[in-house]
């Protein structure tokens, strides 16, 4: 079962780059921080560490936040907590003219976590999780490189993360502009 | 500021492997999917959506699993949202014993999305967003190869991201083999 | 003596990204064509050839060009024209925290005539014509690597050169989006 | 429409490797370096700040200098005037026996601002210019890797370009050794 | 003929990952030591050299160790002493979908000591004993590249080997865990 | 506690080439066949499935080819007995003179099961055992980089060993050559 | 018209290791020496400069040391006497079972100056002389790259050699062993 | 004892590029020939091959071409009929400014056949024979990279070597141009 992609993620080829036309302020900021803690702080609670704003004007700022694209509230899920321990990079090398077909195959996989299409060595790389090196070996021999096109994959484990994107903040060079 | 590394990070040298304790079914898994769609969907409303389950069963599940690690809610944050259009990896090599000093350090700049220890051809591999890919260089030219420690450094830009780790599912195979 | 860069080349960190105010239009596209041709070509000839336009408009839509850094008109030295027959690419790799100030140097150098900074496997690419390979090895040699900060080089000989930065044109889709 | 290559380049297999017969003197190199500063200065003007010299001379001398290919007089447009502001390098590696074609395809591209055959790592290597890294991740994967014999290929950004070939001078050694 | 693969190998798809139930104990460490630096010792003399144990008691236990996978008791053949004195390792490209059957192939080659698969530059990776670098060069030449879907390999000469698998001892942290 | 090493070991700069004296034929090597299927195999036993040979020529013909260095016969422990799993192949770039030095350090790691110089691109290339990739990380970052000398590692995981040193015979050429 | 190769060639596959009968002593070292001078020197010149020797000696010594392939007498061709002042290798990697074609065909090219078979990342090595670069080119696109079997080149500038096969001495550990 | 470099070699920065005065002719070519096939075949034998000429007039002109660098008659030692059987390639990285003195340095050491200096990967290449592959990983760790200014070297094994440099020829576009 293929995954759809959210209109969140940076699309290929987006010819349609919508204008972004909702603009944040210092309050904004502050209700990003408090989903950054925990994204299920109640509206309430957030207005309460806030402070000088409603319930209901903190629930109106969230929502459209999701909907202009600038955040969006997720559950994220620890692959660990399944027993996959392994984190490894595959750097995919493709046939010339096959890096888009490829770069969708690899999304539809269970075990990745991550795809995308690079400009440098590789054409596409992605990141995938698995129970021990034997699974990330598996998945390397069985299906990414039995699917057409792809020529040559070099596998690197990953053995921490230690920032990923759901610990991004808002730069304080945007902070620090934008209106009270 | 450096950033206060949350514990669902996999930490580097964890000697705690404190195992997971909590087992879960079917329910959570149908709880987790929907704040996969919506991290800040009401309990009440995954209680109706799932059926069978009151709204405080829900509320229970779904702190449990945050508390346990196996899931986490959050806000991410869209780059491209405040004009950081352009990602790009960065492998950096490192001087044979500054490794682990030059990764936490990396975690502290606000334009570094991701950084992971790597055991390939680079030491350390981050992923940065910027304005522009001037930013990109000026990041790149001041503040990274500017550390101590940092030998060399090779940039490729990441023209599209495909899936990332908020979009990943919890696999089939564990899906099948919970309880009812 | 160092060459002083004009301020048509694309500056490294130019914080003041003056916007161009001036909107070209078919005409101005015609006259850059003619130019392209032959940079001194008479402003009466150009008005001749193009129609409808006085000597006196097409000198002003030159000078406004010029002034706007939309085009430059410069000699272009053969450098084969003086038995500078060997053109070859060096990348220089530096050390971490010295890139712009050897990419400086680089420029200065009278056998240099393309200096760049790259975010690829290199640090700085440079471009030298010579009158043979051993002036090239000694210039290498002598020059580029007793630099302090260059750290190594790869040095490759371009049997030839296809099209050049003068030989580009305003692509189609520009000038099909231009006014009347 | 493919760019018809002017004589000024440095063709490829040119069996015909015609001498120049003008020696060039110091008022010569007066009058080029005249000419790289602005390239439509008036011969009048040019005279006058050399001294010396009528200005029928000095166009008789351009004139001699063009039509020997020593130098050539052009307008070269500014990418960044319109709106492309990313410049990338890109390694073509070819299919054996396909150096050539693939190397004159890529001259017909309107994004492509140079094109050279390596001897080195890369086979064919190009510059192009676009308005983001969409763009140019669209150039590589729709028209550089699907054209036949196109077998890989790796961009670079390339984040300023400090000195270009309209900048270069005639160098100190040769100036040196013309006659008064 | 194709060597059988005993079952002490680390299986490529272990399906049944048979957990080993035998705990040992500091007795067993001692009698693993005996037989590291004489696998043929007998029983008595290991008795003797431990003490408090007897004969049987030394027979059963190694009987038990090999049993259950712990050790193995092989004689361990001499390349140099049938005057192979060159060891080399060969890494091997593999056509994307065939390291399987590559990897296989190679182990029954009489010159291949080692074959592994590999995750990382490398497809499948192997160790070869010959009498001199002309027999290396022919069984690359002859044998390995001639196989279907080897694409590429890269040979390398082993000059000494410090340590080999036979020589590996328990390590400290488990032999100090295990029970008096 | 450095291991000492054995002299069947391929020795670095072994000065002194001692010729091996004795002389095998066809016995001997059904014995060595014996000994790899099972190194403690009686000598009685041997000659039973020999045939014409008595128990005490077996053990002399053992103890001679033990001696010679023709064969060795020891315990090999299986590292995955102990929770091992994980085996890795680490390339380790030198400091141009420490090469010796480095190679003899390594030796001495109890994680080390195989150490051997390079002629290729690596100086010296280990092998490592492992509970998980955590411990490779951090035998890679505290142990190797740390030593002095170490300039660069690259470590890859090896899924799979099919075939090893102690599984290999004695080739064909040399068995049909062999005296009755 | 394919070069013959001499028997002095290390040739490919050289199954009959024919061993060199002839032992030589400090007076065929002084011949040797005399002749790396002048190869042409006269054997009466020889035995004058040697001393105690008739010059039927020396001419018998030269004889059969050309006759055993100790030695070998030769012209070598100064390539720059003839306008190749260019010297290039080429590095040529070959489709997996066509190493020995491909190296036996370059040693047709009457550009050709060395041809061997390698071990390491090239499969074959030659280098070539050529009057300039463009010559160098046309060569490597034209001849090696159209050869079927042939997948990839490097080509690298060589721009001097400091030492050459015919330069080379008997080295002094030789030298001191050999009788009076 | 360091090897005087003859004039022969192609020198390093060879200020004085005196020019080859003396115009070959077809007898001379065909002297050449016969002095490729042996360089002791006297002038008398060469003149009866060659048919009208006078023994002195074949004298004289060798004696010319020599004189004038054309070419040069040498010995040339076999290596391996001194139990040097195995070549060896290495590649030698410098310090930047170490270049020259570590090619130089090169040449001295008696293993040596061949010093480069190169504009590719690599700054300076060396051959070198040796008795086996333990000489040439003696002379790599204790000569080549104990010498100051060496950074890293990666030696290949050299199988074959199917043409030299004593074995080329004047090329056919030579031979046809001269005059008769």
């Amino acid at each position: 079962m293929p995954i759809e992609l959210k209109s969140f993620t940076k699309l290929l080829y987006s010819e349609i780059n919508t204008k972004i036309m909702y603009k944040i302020d210092k309050t904004d900021i502050n209700i990003v921080n408090a989903l950054l803690e925990d994204g299920r702080m109640s509206a309430s609670e957030i207005a309460r560490q806030i402070g000088d704003i409603s319930e209901r004007a903190v629930r109106y700022r969230i929502e459209r936040m999701v909907k202009e694209g600038i955040i969006r509230v997720s559950a994220i899920i620890n692959p660990q907590a399944f027993g996959m321990d392994i984190y490894a990079d595959i750097w995919v090398e493709v046939e010339s003219d096959k890096i888009l077909e490829v770069a969708k195959k690899m999304t539809e996989y269970e075990n990745v976590t991550y795809v995308a299409s690079s400009l440098g060595e590789a054409d596409v790389s992605i990141q995938v999780v698995a129970k021990d090196t034997a699974e990330v070996y598996r998945f390397v021999t069985e299906m990414v490189r039995k699917f057409p096109g792809v020529r040559r994959t070099v596998t690197s484990i990953v053995p921490s993360i230690l920032k990923d994107i759901y610990q991004w903040r808002i730069p304080n060079s945007v902070v620090e502009n934008v209106d009270e």
